[in-house]
């Protein structure tokens, strides 16, 4: 069936779409894109049903280095493969891991936060908002939200839809191995209290399909046996050559970048007959990524 | 497989489900539940390959009349029926409305915005926010989050995740029949330029589910084959008594949702070793719903 786009669906130009446009004509700056290591990014195959889908997270090696060695090493292990994803709140996280028995439990190696940094020691970053809801100082730094107070020397990775974080305990430095990820409205109550250490950049589609294992009162409730599984999790590097793609992300310290941020700021399209307030949230600038093979 | 629930799942508790104990022992505050009248609520069904899911929507009597007695209309003549969602893009909108002629688009009715009302004419409401990043004010009412402005005296329906809103063109009366369900981190720029005359109470697992049309640069594109359809759109009361069902919602003026906003904004559980800051995004205040069968 072919589907006639009307002059609506036409003229309804998304303010992203918009942006993507505006972008496209700057194609003389080379330092639009940043080729992502193969090395840090991480290939999460999940199963649900009769599908199996690609996730790819980059891997925050400049800001939570211990935890990406960390969870590197428990992927060559083959520490996720056939885990599920037993916790999965619409709006808030999916969290995945391993079964484990008591006794795995207690001799599993126990990771301290990683959670924020000496804001000037921070690595370069375009500024979003100044004065954010949660925070002095809002930013993107290699394609990563960060947030940052000046009063207190400290910045750190802010919770946005698609991060990948460590689940802990009550303890701070009880994490282990769980990890989730968030799929809904920023929790921004999390930040500095749990370690963030990679984020979606492929396959967001995927994780929002992840089966839901909570349901809401006087419904059907989800059996175990439908949750999502993780089939394998493998740096990109590490996969059969055939099977690797290249995955860049926008260069957010560009000037391209910068110019996205300002024209959303400004909101100049016709379509905002009435501008809305120069302000954005850190979590909703969308920061693109695209496939080269 | 059983899954043996692990120390760090039951200790990793999350501040939602932390919310939802506490409302639960609130059980002698009969008006902690509101029941949605059926011929407000609107059954959408819609089939993603083999699969066929229900997707509610309260309808936003109180907000936007016309939208919502003009939406009414159109399904009942079943307008959308078998139309598709076209236009997906993940972390932002699902939209969706019927193939059309040019004569058709022609002598379609046009709406007027609804997406504003005097302040001091508001429905009663939950403050949740003074001095939000968007709006001088934010607040929930009857389960919808709005933002205000005491000093334009202007109140409105905020974007958050799960809003159902009318499409327009560039004219800001030229709104029609196709919509859009927000699927990602509130578009709160979109605020009162747009119309929104519904949320989501049932089913946002489903609409994340529904198929992407926009993929990124060097992915595989979707077929529009692969489009996820609306097989109907009828308001409950207007289903066979035997498939009906009862949905309440969190009554969002009792004094149960304000202790749960104070919660909230205190984080006294011992999991936050340190609290964040006492702010909360409108958005991100889970309104809960239930069945009653």
């Amino acid at each position: 069936m072919k589907i006639i786009l009307t002059t609506l669906q036409v003229l309804f130009i998304s303010p992203l779409l918009f942006a993507l446009n505006v972008n496209a004509e700057n194609t003389t700056e080379t330092n639009k894109w940043r080729t992502v290591p193969a090395d840090t990014l991480m290939v999460m195959s999940i199963d649900y049903g009769d599908k199996q889908a690609p996730v790819v997270f980059e891997l925050a090696q400049q800001f939570a280095p211990k935890h990406v060695a960390h969870f590197t090493e428990l992927a060559k292990q083959g520490h996720y493969d056939n885990s599920k994803f037993y916790r999965v709140i619409d709006g808030f996280v999916a969290q995945a891991g391993p079964e484990q028995s008591e006794t795995e439990q207690k001799k599993a190696k126990t990771l301290a936060m990683e959670s924020e940094w000496s804001f000037d020691k921070s690595p370069s970053f375009s500024v979003v908002q100044q004065q954010d809801l949660f925070a002095e100082l809002t930013g993107i730094s290699n394609g990563f939200a960060i947030a940052a107070s000046k009063q207190e020397n400290k910045a750190w990775l802010a919770h946005c839809p698609g991060v990948l974080a460590m689940a802990r305990g009550n303890d701070k430095d009880s994490a282990t191995s769980h990890f989730y990820i968030t799929n809904g409205q920023a929790p921004r109550y999390l930040d500095r209290i749990m370690t963030i250490f990679g984020r979606v950049v492929y396959g967001m589609n995927h994780v929002q399909a992840i089966t839901r294992t909570a349901v809401i009162d006087g419904d059907t409730p989800v059996s175990e046996d439908s949750y999502t599984k993780i089939t394998s999790m493998t740096l990109m590097s590490d996969l059969p050559k055939t099977q690797q793609f290249s995955i860049q992300v926008e260069n957010t310290e560009s000037k391209a970048f910068a110019k996205k941020l300002d024209d959303r700021r400004a909101r100049n399209h016709e379509f905002f007959y009435r501008k809305p307030p120069q302000v954005l949230d850190v979590c909703q600038v969308p920061v693109q990524s695209r496939i080269v093979r």
